[in-house]
């Protein structure tokens, strides 16, 4: 058997690792032969392929991104693309698809499972996002760095009587922040899910500085206030306008948040956003036991034929579910998840 | 009401986080009072108490070991302990415990709770030996020091042509061994559960030289060589002998599976004692959440009176399981886990 | 004797490392009594003490921070602030000043040493740009940290093809960037000391996706651009446009340099912005020797009665220098400095 | 010209960083071809050789180890050693080597360069011992790990109330028991250069626990206790016997201090052992950013004919100096740089 392989989306610590498990027990236990495609889907649409086999695979497992180049390139955007892909595989004489991706890289892979390819694939986000399985690998190592950069900030916070807030990686799903604000010692953690009253935090922020050190804010890119009315957001300071200290703020969420700490209660206030740092580098042991594991279950249902399912952690067990259900909705923070820990943050 | 809080065993990082939940959570939100008990049992049976309230909680979330002290006392192994508790708890005005601590200190919770004393329990093992857990926290800290250490041995042993015997803890079982040995892309790994066949792994450890960079193998402090005949453990030399290098080979399972190979197979072979420094200070990101969402789960348990039970991961949800559950027997490696992932290893 | 202890500016990992060295040598081997000044120069101006003791020092060697509090502020620009600061010291006892801080808090300690003030001087800036110095501590950690960002981001920028811009400290010198930009193996390194030409490095962009691998861009916070005609600084956007992809680019040199770099070359350009992360949290081994050995020579200073003077690392040695020699001119990158590894950058 | 590169002796981080800079700076700036010897001078006494360019330096910077390999061969010990080294450059073309090293490597470029060999050295050694240098390359590494290690080992010992004895590197000088024992707040350092007084010592450790927490104590692998008479070395126990715990003590000093300390003070003792994790793995920033200016230096040693000569940190700059310099006597711990921090181990 002849296999592809392809990562898309963002890049993600442990996409090596998934990619040496396929290839190590695809080669040795099953004799499998494999193509690397490049660049996500835009790989097979377009016939771009590296060779994969054992040798490639070497020395990969602590090295974070991908061998394979990343694209968020949608074949089902492109004219023809199906068709396209379909052929590029019959070309190449690849007789099974191994897809590692988040939402849209395993949404294209799901409807070309549906239209009869074989396809197989691996769960993949940062932000934990994707349903169907406990946890995806990559999120752990982007929790364990911005966790050890609220503990950096945390005797920056307390030397200089300071508000920090932390913006980490989170557009839709607050686990990150959730998670690194638990661990961190944070005491607020705002989240997409659960919309934030900027006039509380700033109070909350106060209570803080009168009864405890200074106060770390984590805060998911993603965050939003509550609307405070008619198309308004409930923040004063829109981007590019001085704060009360002469700062101008810009950017993200963060900076504004900040800005609007520092204009309310007049306490100093800076923001760091952790950015691409939390995405890049070696993974965690727990994201190469993951990813690893993903990996040998994956190729091994390519060996069974079970294909349009995907990889899922159950517990400690890894299962394979429908495609469809890692796809179909996001995993999101309940309110009572949020408020599991809200001691902390209250 | 008042609430006993203990640690006992080995350190274990995430202790303090757990302590600080519980303290945090008690006092703000259940009106509780806490005292600390002092070195595990010998606390409550010798009645050591210190203040324990949000004070002393500051800044421990990110500390290793424990403020509490910690001991391996047992009271039903002193004359009339059980009895000295029960005077201490009253004396002292003390409603209910928190005991945070492995097998034995949750075996001495068990059998109290059996005879009446109010307590709940919180799985403490860096070894994940513990039933009725997915897992505890300590175990990916260590998991982690053992995988970063793998990593930095991985260029020595290239660079010198060199095999390499990493030693982790496990007594009992090889939970750290595994995982450490995947996420470390170790050559082999020998864990208590599978006895090993010294003559087998050197031939492995020949074959690898053929095709592959220096092998490194990691093996649990509680490995054992299969039984090569009556009383003899299959494995030539004994400590204090001089392997075939000169070297003189004494100590653990490590050194003495380094001096095999030396001895069989003609290549060097070093081993490296991970020792302590897996079990001590900061934890990772993942312990911090775990230990943190134990103690806010184990102080709600005691809030709802529901005695006898300990904490536990399913999943993503931490759930009250009877301590009998957690205690009665321990989680090793199954056989197909030990298998799942021998491509790398066979 | 009877000795005040102050810390001053921004925080910077080691304060708390010197602070135990002066107070353990002072009472241990000088016999003397300490206090502590809160918040910088702002503690002696307004008389706000602490007590200061081998007891306050226990534990605070590996962390960030400043247990005395830190502040920007300048007595000399108070009111009568000098004679403010004699009266409080002369009814505190105190007979002497051990004042750690940067360019500022030393330039306060220079004219209050000139004006018959017992002071020694213990030099702190990350940005090591303090003269008669080889290091500052706090530089090391901060290159670190910088360095571990850059080795993330490689894995990204590979994977995505992308160029990655990473602003780290240092406004009026480049040694933060110099280090880690080398240290990081970056392609280019744009510091305050030589004004850059956007358009060449653009071309070199370019010719890095051609030859190699995908870029990172090292710029401290305080590179400007070479200027390109009356009053304007060679960049086509400013704060607030949108640029070639549609994404407004606002806020500092870093995002500003990314911006260009996609509309001028078609390429994909992020900017990270570290921040606060590399001033806080624990020192390297390096920071806390070299602030630990500052520590202790500094007390011996004030026993020897050698004011004036400030403590400097010279090759492995400690000497003490006048307060003057390294509050007189900054430190910069000098051209040969910055062009001994360009054949890396060129 | 013809360069040829090795690396001999035990492996250390940065040797790849200095490979990297001879390699670039040769090719792009000197118009230099390199052979690449493997496995230090067994590479040129037997002709082993490996191609070496831009392309084989690429990624290499970050990485530990030696992409070269390492032996402990020494010509000068081989019949006729010279003369097939001298036959092996003169055949593959090559008119100069870049010998990178410790005391024995450079060793034999000394000789060589005095038997007119063109050859440049780069001192190499984690144990920081070789003269006319003031750190050398790999030495920051072993220390920020041992210093890591004993952060870690910190709450261990408090929290049990014992006594942890932490074994470095370092057979004949102190540097990394030295440094590490600083920064990581020992209570106890041991080194080559000073016997130890074991009865001492342990009255120091009864001490500590009067007054403080828990002692850690930092031990070189070579230091020694003074002797107590005819050939004995002051201590108690041998390797193999039991100690009062009923520990079998083995293998080395670290151990047998433990053993001597539980056996005098009846404290409980531990010793961990380091080992290799301290040679192994990514460099710290400082040692990448030494170990690449070092190499830079030398491509240009050998481009102005400065044959014979080492490269040599002096403060800041990096200078050339004769290799005898070197490579004459060892540089060790001096009795008044012991002293300068005693007041934390007195």
């Amino acid at each position: 058997m002849r296999v592809g392989v392809l990562t898309g989306g963002g890049d993600c610590p442990g996409l090596n690792a998934v990619i040496r498990a396929v290839v190590r027990k695809g080669v040795q236990v099953h004799g499998f032969e494999f193509v690397g495609y490049r660049d996500g889907w835009k790989g097979p649409l377009e016939g771009l392929t590296m060779p994969l086999g054992v040798e490639q695979c070497r020395g990969i497992l602590p090295r974070g991104g991908t061998i394979l180049g990343s694209s968020r390139t949608n074949p089902f955007k492109v004219e023809g693309g199906v068709e396209q892909i379909r052929a590029n595989l019959a070309e190449a004489g690849v007789d099974a698809l191994v897809a590692i991706g988040g939402e849209d890289t395993l949404g294209v892979a799901t409807k070309l499972a549906e239209l009869g390819v074989n396809v197989v694939g691996v769960p993949k986000t940062i932000d934990n996002d994707l349903s169907g399985t406990d946890f995806t690998f990559g999120f752990d190592t982007a929790v364990n760095i911005a966790t050890e950069a609220i503990d950096r900030l945390h005797t920056t916070a307390e030397s200089h009587h300071r508000v920090l807030v932390v913006e980490v990686m989170g557009r839709h799903a607050g686990w990150i922040a959730l998670h690194a604000g638990i661990a961190g010692g944070a005491s607020a953690v705002l989240i997409p899910e659960q919309p934030f009253d900027i006039e509380a935090l700033c109070r909350h922020v106060e209570t803080r500085f009168e009864t405890h050190y200074a106060p770390i804010i984590v805060v998911s890119e993603g965050a939003v206030p509550v609307e405070a009315g008619e198309g308004e957001d409930g923040m004063t300071l829109v981007s590019g306008e001085k704060d009360a200290f002469g700062h101008v703020r810009l950017g993200g969420i963060g900076d504004r948040i900040a800005a609007e700490i520092e204009q309310r209660t007049g306490k100093e206030a800076r923001a760091v956003v952790l950015g691409h740092v939390q995405r890049g580098g070696t993974p965690t042991a727990f994201d190469r036991w993951l990813a690893t594991r993903f990996g040998l279950q994956a190729i091994d249902a390519v060996a069974d034929g079970e294909f349009g399912t995907m990889m899922a952690l159950h517990g400690t067990r890894i299962d394979r579910v429908p495609l469809t259900e890692g796809t179909a909705v996001l995993k999101l923070v309940s309110p009572a998840e949020y408020a599991e820990a809200e001691v902390f943050f209250g």
